[in-house]
């Protein structure tokens, strides 16, 4: 069976390099938006459209009784997540690999991945926005604060949905890693060492 | 300036013998029931009867507008308390060290300690609790766990009264190890290349 990473994060916190990096070292593959790129070839549909209706939050502004249930809420993004928990299914059964975002911790739940956690503090998360920013985007810190906020709490409603966890809740994951003030790259090693301790003594379970 | 490690841990998720096999690998002194002992030879007092005073929770029975503040409030061990932060003052100022509970990582904030969080699911908790205790102690699962549960909670009173951040959240500690199912020795060498390259990184800030 493949051995699976997922890394569930804050945004802003480095979890993407973070996953690239510890998918590298290990020799796992990685998938983050090649996920919607792989989606966008099997449906034909804008990889941009696709990664929109991806962030956008499933939960319905409407309240459940006024919808009646989540088939009928009339929302493109649930028909396009429910082929994303598909693919990432097939993905995870072809071979070991990491998985950052896109709830497959809870997607992959019956295959006992390793499961991160990627979190940082404000200051951390501005820098690294900042620094990935382009010149052209002159948010002040307070709505960029505002905007990390609000995707995820979008990650986390959609985790939340499908999940028999809190997203974030320090119990349900394997190891929570503060990058706060950390060069990601350096940790690395580190963090295989730990992961291949943890493999190791759940292959004797 | 000294280099300081906090591990505050869930009842039975082994954050004891974590932290005491972390400060043995790094060469650092150790410090828990260390404390005890030295609070007892210092105020002549029985070292047990210190160790129930500051294992109990230090939050009144009455409301605050009854007991006027927490000064007036007629409990032993809030003096003993009040010790117990002094003499961990000294003990951090006197070398490389780790601290296990006593609310350490918020007493020692100023001198920025690395701060460590272990946790477990129940099942690995009450393995361990049961490990340890003695033949004589025929507690159902459903009264340990409830123990377990209520040292959990006066922990977090204690913690929370003298801390800015709450017991627990993921997001104060630099990293938050979950313990369940592994071998904690195992681990020690890839927790401390972790604390390493955090030492590293911060040193450099």
């Amino acid at each position: 069976m493949s051995r699976i990473i997922t890394v569930s994060r804050e945004f802003g916190s480095g979890g993407r390099e973070l996953g690239k990096r510890l998918a590298d070292a290990l020799g796992y593959a990685y998938y983050d938006r090649e996920i919607v790129s792989a989606l966008a070839e099997r449906t034909g549909m804008d990889e941009n459209y696709l990664e929109h209706e991806l962030e956008r939050s499933t939960v319905s502004p409407y309240p459940i009784h006024f919808a009646q249930s989540f088939t009928e809420i009339p929302d493109a993004s649930i028909g396009i997540r429910s082929l994303q928990t598909r693919l990432i299914r097939e993905l995870a059964e072809s071979g070991n690999c990491v998985f950052v975002g896109r709830a497959a911790d809870s997607i992959l739940e019956e295959m006992e991945p390793f499961k991160l956690f990627v979190c940082a503090d404000e200051q951390s998360k501005l820098a690294r926005c900042r620094a990935r920013a382009s010149a052209s985007e002159n948010f002040s810190d307070r709505e960029m604060l505002r905007q990390m906020k609000r995707i995820d709490r979008n990650r986390a409603e959609y985790h939340d949905i499908i999940s028999s966890y809190t997203w974030g809740d320090r119990t349900a994951y394997h190891l929570c890693v503060n990058t706060s003030g950390l060069v990601i790259k350096e940790m690395i090693p580190a963090l295989a060492a730990y992961y291949r301790e943890w493999l190791n003594a759940h292959a004797h379970c």
